[in-house]
């Protein structure tokens, strides 16, 4: 028997992602999200919800571009840090020691000292409530070397990718392989 | 500099989500989504990609309902199962001797042996490419008691869910705690 506990988002657990976007002159700025997803296979598409107040909002609807940069669990009070102020405000890369790249194929930077990039070219937008849906198509990945194994594939247990709770209020480390997926399951095949 | 690998998925990392849904003459079936997330905080709504192929795309299509079932790490062969064959040949709950129970709110049934639900209400399709994106209100959160702490709320660190990598293809545990969010960036507040 379950507890009934209301209408919440008490979904577990929560990526944490940072958003680049250029704003006017060029600023580059970030914020992170974490109501956020992948959404597509073909085209590979990732979801990221955000509020019209938000001046990666403006910057997504202007320049028709965002990247994804994940950091890696070293750098959660940077990744921290970036969802707690306004870009409007600060220039948040320069607060927190971060280095603003240019995107290779799209109109926003990403953070060069996170592990793993996604540059991503907005394809829809969908008004949901108090959140902006923006779904950007991924039309490159970029990682760095370290990260890789040996067959160019960023791993996991390189990237190091942390998660956010939105129960808890907090960020928790990833851990131990589990298993593999598409495979454990077959035990259970008739 | 960083290394350029194209256009993937390789989005890290995603969380690991079981979809329940009711098909003709009210058989309950499940699938596992690891295409979602959290998409606005209000109304609270989630969003799980699926492809058309999926029993469980066409059974949200007609009851314009569905739940979220997470399971904890110790029930990922379960989950796994779930995502490896589909719901039109066979009765997963059954093999992989799981309850479905009816949703309290929404036409639905959920996992009794997961730990926390999400009980949805269809609240909008977004057509993106092969996949479908399926947006979902939250009109209740169920949990066990079990994983609630003193203030009622559900812990990560009981309900225990845990991620999957689409870079390894491979399920995570979640560890331990690395910090409190909206805090520990205020170092670099200035």
């Amino acid at each position: 028997m379950k507890k009934s506990i209301g209408a919440k988002v008490f979904a577990l657990p929560s990526p944490v992602w940072v958003v680049g976007t250029y704003g006017e002159n060029n600023t580059p700025n970030i914020m992170t999200a974490a109501w956020a997803g992948i959404c597509c296979s073909v085209p590979p598409c990732v979801a990221v919800s955000l509020v019209k107040a938000r001046a990666s909002y403006g910057n997504i609807m202007k320049r028709k571009a965002f990247t994804i940069s994940i950091p890696s669990s070293k750098q959660a009070t940077e990744a921290d840090y970036a969802g707690l102020v306004s870009g409007t405000k600060v220039d948040k890369f320069t607060t927190a020691n971060l280095t603003a790249v240019k995107s290779e194929f799209v109109d926003a930077p990403y953070v060069e000292e996170f592990p793993l990039i996604l540059e991503c070219r907005l394809k829809q937008t969908v008004e949901i409530g108090l959140h902006t849906q923006f779904i950007g198509e991924i039309v490159d990945i970029k990682a760095d070397e370290a990260v890789l194994n040996e067959k160019g594939i960023p791993t996991l247990e390189k990237v190091l990718p942390f998660v956010y709770s939105t129960t808890d209020l907090a960020y928790y480390h990833i851990g131990e392989q589990l298993g593999q997926a598409h495979s454990i399951g077959m035990k259970f095949k008739i």
